[in-house]
């Protein structure tokens, strides 16, 4: 059914994997492109810019408009699907291609601007619509004009004082975000990334439960705490116990059932079983959209575990937030979510935001500040001129911290909340119409599950396996493939699609949709390609 | 001596503060500028750019075009003295002058311009030559170029696999600053900001010495852990305590002497104080740099200390680092820093990097991982093609982690080794020049001690002060005055300075200079302004 274009001058060679011959070319060699500046200012230096040169205004322009050329050849060919994703080329190969070294007296701007092109020219493209390889992928332009503004703008978001229209959007956002959610009120920030919105979670949990803590330390408690996830969470869970003082042994894995998802009534046996050893469990960690498989724990069966239990109920929706958006999908994946104490949700993750962007979100108002607060007097002084409540320093684990918001905030301002609904519909979309597509060619493809979120779990068949009974003798032959066409496509540079094991199964395909990018075509080029690279192996 | 421009048509109007009328009118009025974009194009909505639309090219185009000019404009007006740093209204007032709100549907690219300028037109422009505010400030162009690729570049720093120049460009510069700090080997990573840095250090610390801790938690160690630093330290270091089950209590506090260094004798007094207890010092974070005084803890003391007590010596330098590549500066702050287990040191302060870029160096190799490594097989799988040393994701507290190598690398290949020690000898000279003009002009100004930093902290005395004897009485008098000063300063929009207590001393400013912008006359500025804004008060 999927041709592979092994003849790529037959007439029966398919349109979806290549336009022409040439094209095929030019992805296959990518041009070193020359930029060349006005020689003049390019034999300048940094100290002709400003700030260093009071009248450094035209070398500035000059050099940034340049580099904006650079950028946006970079944004064309992320886009053009007869560009390739990536060009590949092993560690040490790849520093003599690149002079990384360190200069003792600076370079002149044009070597600058020749180093960004180059940069680029060897960095994958992950905003590419041939690029299913990552949970964080895409090339939103918004959001990207969002943070070419923030870089510009510089500033660190613990005041008012320096960054007064940055903190007022966070407000807005995270108060959207949280309505989202199904809450009235409660408290948020932002975080560097999803593990580190998790630990807010176990901090704000554990400070809530145990206010001693912070000043007297676990000494103060005197039992073991116990938290809980299932064995498909994500691996920043068990990270808190390692980091908090619990030990990663007090983590306690969940098993969970054949889709992933965590079996509650294990969940409930394991409390009593550590309750019985006299420990406290206090904390629960419920996946929405686990890492590998994308399932979804189910949120009110575990609240109802937690209620019963007095624990602390953590969602990571890292992955899986972005379907609160969807009215079509957030049920029912999403039921109950309004019960939990605290929500992880990274918007650079389904919602195309740019790297970095990781929300968390709680219940109640007040916990951040006290959990977190060191009352730095130097920073958070009580006699500002303005109104301090606006001030977000104190309750955050970072000191400085970066403006994380207006590339977010931009984006729902291009896209509005609808905007952001037909992107998820639009993802889900893809995903099931890959599942379509291997359910409607099972010689060559096996889907490993029904997904419930956008990963895509299957093998490829090569032809000598087609035909054969899916036993473990089978499946052990189609894992060994996986990173073998996994190495064609990136020596090729044609695509990337993940791979890994699990706890069940040795290697197989996940094929990831959060990019924008990715159309109908993509994804039979995905399985044309697969097929091109693999059914001789 | 200096004079205030009291009375802006006077023939006596100095020169140093405005170069005329006109100017001071735009200082005080900041235009609402207006980017109209081709009406057409500015009609389109984010559906018409990359890659909702196939053919966006020219559309895409024009908007990050628009955008550019934007952003060059705040560029040019930032290294325009006489331009505002800033345009202050309060919380409530901003958020009738904005419209932060999520519609529902999308808006039009030209709204988005729109807001885009309006942003800026209200955001403190941290770079400008009379912004004294904060450790972190500047606009280095250089490393805002970089930033704008890392943007558009839009990846994760987990893998080789999807960050191959970057991490390559990890790996080069932080050998450099291991070598530069005196280290041969050893292990460093970047982290989202000095106090992510400081608590990398203290659990690489814990794993060390407690290898069991990662599994079985405090538990496994029956005895109560302390760890020891400066009253005058940042209070990251304290959090560290709070988050990782210590408690506050067991992060011991050593007085400090009237510089704001550590009083060694104290701490070795405290250890054995805490040992008495039965309890287990192991810890000991010495502070390059404090945040407010600029104090340099005495290293060659405490690693002494350490040595004899067998605990691990942390260096807070996040602040003070940059002055590890002047050999002007260098020493006697630095001397015994190679003794150090763990160095913090960032990049985003006095280097100029944009925000964030810091990081943690560690003398042993192979410590990271194995403190943080929680094997991920979804991510860091063996049989890839590559060579996995590369892949740093399983070393980190996060998973994803943002790229904020390349604009520190760039700004190294700009300026070369030569260009950053020139630029941390300037911002000493611009510290040292300050002191002497407030030395010089005793009856206005007060320096309440020598910096060993480019912190310069002082009191303004305003005249109904001047000529009466410096006790606490007026003191208490001085430090009611910062706020005010402050105060009409952001009101005014025409600088910016910091003040803040201490534990000995009540409001008194300190000036910063961690910016290129900032040269003479921007510091006879800084103090003739204070003068016009506080002389009767």
């Amino acid at each position: 059914m999927i041709k592979g274009p092994d003849h790529l001058t037959g007439e029966d060679r398919p349109h979806l994997y290549m336009d022409d011959f040439d094209s095929q070319l030019k992805k296959r060699k990518m041009a070193d492109k020359k930029y060349q500046m006005d020689k003049k200012i390019g034999e300048l230096k940094y100290t002709d810019l400003y700030p260093h040169d009071r009248n450094g205004k035209e070398v500035s322009e000059a050099m940034l408009k340049q580099l904006t050329e650079v950028l946006l050849d970079f944004v064309n060919e992320t886009n053009d699907r007869k560009c390739k994703v990536l060009d590949f080329h092993h560690p040490e190969d790849m520093k003599k291609l690149l002079d990384l070294s360190i200069p003792q007296d600076g370079l002149p701007l044009q070597t600058l601007i020749d180093d960004c092109a180059r940069t680029l020219k060897y960095q994958v493209r992950t905003g590419h619509p041939h690029f299913f390889n990552q949970l964080s992928c895409g090339l939103d332009l918004v959001s990207m004009a969002g943070e070419w503004l923030t870089a510009t703008a510089n500033t660190n978001m613990f005041t008012y004082e320096i960054a007064p229209v940055f903190i007022l959007m966070e407000s807005v956002v995270l108060s959207k975000m949280r309505e989202i959610i199904g809450w009235k009120g409660g408290d948020s920030i932002l975080a560097p990334g999803g593990s580190v919105s998790n630990l807010y979670a176990f901090l704000a949990a554990r400070h809530h439960m145990f206010p001693n803590y912070k000043e007297k330390g676990q000494s103060s408690i005197g039992a073991q705490l116990v938290m809980f996830t299932s064995d498909q969470c994500h691996y920043s869970v068990k990270s808190c116990a390692a980091i908090c003082g619990l030990g990663t042994d007090n983590c306690v894995e969940v098993p969970s059932d054949e889709h992933g998802r965590m079996i509650v009534s294990e969940l409930e046996r394991l409390v009593l079983e550590r309750k019985s050893k006299g420990q406290i469990p206090f904390f629960v960690n419920c996946t929405s959209g686990t890492t590998v498989l994308g399932a979804f724990d189910p949120i009110n069966q575990i609240a109802d575990v937690c209620q019963k239990h007095k624990m602390w109920l953590h969602i990571d929706a890292a992955w899986g937030g972005g379907l609160l958006l969807s009215k079509k999908h957030r049920h029912p994946r999403f039921s109950g979510v309004e019960r939990a104490d605290s929500v992880t949700w990274n918007p650079h993750k389904l919602m195309g935001t740019l790297l970095q962007c990781s929300t968390i979100h709680f219940k109640i108002d007040g916990l951040l500040l006290s959990c977190n607060s060191m009352s730095a007097d130097y920073l958070f002084m009580t006699d500002k001129l303005y109104d301090i409540k606006y001030d977000t320093g104190d309750k955050v684990l970072q000191c400085g911290r970066h403006n994380d918001i207006f590339k977010l905030w931009l984006q729902f301002r291009a896209k509005g909340l609808n905007g952001f609904e037909a992107h998820m519909d639009h993802l889900m979309e893809m995903a099931e119409y890959l599942v379509e597509r291997i359910k409607a060619d099972k010689d060559k493809f096996y889907l490993i599950l029904e997904p419930e979120c956008v990963n895509v779990s299957f093998w490829y068949i090569p032809k000598r396996l087609r035909n054969q009974p899916h036993n473990q003798q089978r499946i052990n032959e189609l894992a060994k493939i996986c990173p073998i066409i996994k190495s064609k496509m990136m020596e090729q540079g044609t695509m990337m699609v993940g791979y890994q094991p699990d706890d069940r199964r040795p290697n197989f395909f996940r094929s990831i949709f959060s990019s924008a990018a990715v159309q109908k075509d993509d994804v039979d080029f995905l399985l044309a390609e697969l097929d091109r690279l693999g059914q001789d192996l």
